[in-house]
């Protein structure tokens, strides 16, 4: 069977109330479907993305030659099953491929927002999906499953809409977002807005994608780095130096640093530099207790089985911030959950790339 | 006693030969001493500095209130005793408080040399301090001591004037920079570079002083992310949000983006951006095993007693770096070494900060 690929983007005219007291109005969420929605509606399976993801998490879009972020994962036969199950993935407000975003067209004048942008929450990126669902006559799914800030939505999800899920799958997440985490964000905020070609908000999207900013390049670097572990890193590159370059000249290059350089500026390409500031906002702000006392408060109101799992290297959410989650439901007396802690020498990116290691718990989860 | 703080700058006419095959020539070594020199030259202690450190090490300037980097382990009846011992702390070349650099006049015309300036590496700082050491009839040396980018030239003493120091103690260093340190360190030469207010390297360094560089700034931050650890960022920072900043606000701050601002910057006024490019690249390329068949092979000339120190939590020179020196001479059958792994909350910064942590076992060292 065929992985039934279909991209829409929905309008909405009401106003989406954010965490902030702000509204957005009127807002469009971009969304892919996989699979085929059975009759009972019973068969869904929700896909939450990561901070410069998309709604696009598998198969490959005609004339191109990158699959989804998540293709190995979801598709016929595999681990989320698109002969069994209708997949939907939604891009989060905030961001840059579809659904509303700080570059979109400001109601009525329609010259983008830039600043004028409400901050916007994981909990407002993941009620502007409750509400995409209700629309679309969706009040119950089978699963949700997210990781890194695709993670934070899933827990999200099970503590503010109790019912909705049955099962909710968090990788490479936290309960709270770390100084660590914060500091990282921190070098690429700092680098965006002081580049000159940002213009204070006030680039041109169109010349930045064809000449890259080269502050979003550079805090994507340290971005990188927190994607990795220092043990990917010994593996990927060691010490190898580009053949061609002098070891005693000033700008001959290790591999590690020309790896940094061509996935950090192609980056800037594709990727919006508003949004990151806003959607990095929103992870740095991140905090399941907030509007809790506690948060095994917070945890009380989760109904669905909720699996957490974290990788042993993750160095931006660290195996133990997953593992405080699943302390705390313990704690609770909750006895429907599960915590597994994943070896891995890939760091934060395990949830992208080394999707062998935990596929088949995924597979088990959702038909368990 | 007093400290006896006395500092001085050496001008030498000689060319120094660089491991590069090209050659500094004048040059200058700014160089700081304390306590007095024994008749029989039997007292002396080498400090060596880390990248941004200088040779003052100890004591207070007239006028000024922050004592030199390593006070606290320096000075009368401290663990570097100066009242016993004579104690010299050189500033390396390529850096900017006094010895040659990127920013010193070139001879003759006296303009700087900024990119003619050769790339100088860690044994090239320690061939001139030993040329110096010479220059002041000092041939050998009680012990030698350093942390970062000290340690790596304690290392390099130990290797390449095997019969000069008695005594090498390193501290948070490695054999050979491995990937991470050297991601970090492409961070902060990125940002440098594409700040237009660097101006290719023909910035004005007295503009730089009063305005700050904030592309050394944004690399500043992604450092000090290295030179911290997640524990100590947690005690230090927590999730603690600044009291009058909204939440909600694009631009309200956590505390630990407040340090990060604020400790960068202030960086900028009084370090050089040049030297930053130079010194990291120097550390990108340290390897103690250049020029032999073999880590083993170099440590074989090693006849000093010498003392690895590493910290548990450090990022930036992970713990296993040190460990493998110490394994390595185990292998080779030396029997003159100790290898001492530290429990600390403060990372890479453990050996400025913490030094209650290991001040005795330096003083043991120095009088056993």
């Amino acid at each position: 069977m065929s992985l039934n690929l279909q991209t829409h983007t929905e309008h909405f005219t009401n106003p989406l109330y954010l965490e902030s007291g702000r509204i957005l109005e009127p807002y469009d969420i971009a969304y892919e479907t996989y699979g085929t929605l059975n009759e009972d509606k019973s068969n869904v399976v929700v896909i939450c993305h990561a901070l410069t993801g998309s709604h696009h998490c598998a198969g490959v879009y005609e004339g191109e030659n990158k699959p989804g972020w998540w293709d190995g994962l979801i598709g016929p036969n595999k681990a989320v099953d698109t002969n069994k199950f209708f997949v939907i993935c939604t891009n989060v407000i905030g961001s840059c491929f579809g659904s509303t975003g700080p570059m979109s067209p400001k109601h009525p004048h329609h010259e983008p927002y830039r600043y004028k942008f409400p901050v916007v929450t994981i909990k407002d990126m993941v009620k502007a999906q409750r509400i995409l669902f209700d629309k679309l006559d969706i009040h119950r799914v089978h699963a949700i499953i997210g990781g890194s800030m695709g993670g934070m939505q899933a827990l999200l999800f099970a503590i503010h809409y109790p019912n909705f899920a049955q099962k909710i799958i968090s990788l490479a997440a936290t309960h709270a977002t770390q100084p660590w985490a914060i500091a990282f964000n921190k070098v690429a905020q700092e680098a965006i807005l002081k580049d000159p070609d940002f213009k204070e908000g006030y680039y041109e999207p169109e010349l930045l994608k064809e000449h890259g900013l080269s502050g979003m390049a550079i805090g994507r670097m340290a971005g990188h780095i927190s994607f990795l572990s220092h043990e990917s890193m010994e593996k990927k590159f060691g010490r190898a130096y580009k053949k061609d370059d002098g070891l005693y000249e000033l700008f001959g290059k290790f591999q590690v640093e020309s790896y940094l350089e061509y996935n950090s500026y192609n980056f800037t390409k594709w990727f919006d530099p508003l949004s990151y500031l806003y959607i990095t906002k929103a992870i740095n702000i991140f905090d399941l207790s907030r509007g809790f006392d506690s948060l095994a408060e917070a945890m009380k109101k989760v109904q669905a089985q909720l699996h957490l799992i974290s990788f042993k290297n993750d160095m931006l959410f660290k195996n133990f911030e997953m593992k405080e989650i699943s302390d705390t439901l313990d704690t609770i007396g909750n006895k429907n959950h599960t915590y597994l802690d994943i070896e891995s020498d890939y760091g934060h990116d395990a949830f992208l790339v080394e999707l062998d290691k935990f596929d088949t718990y995924i597979k088990e989860v959702l038909h368990g």
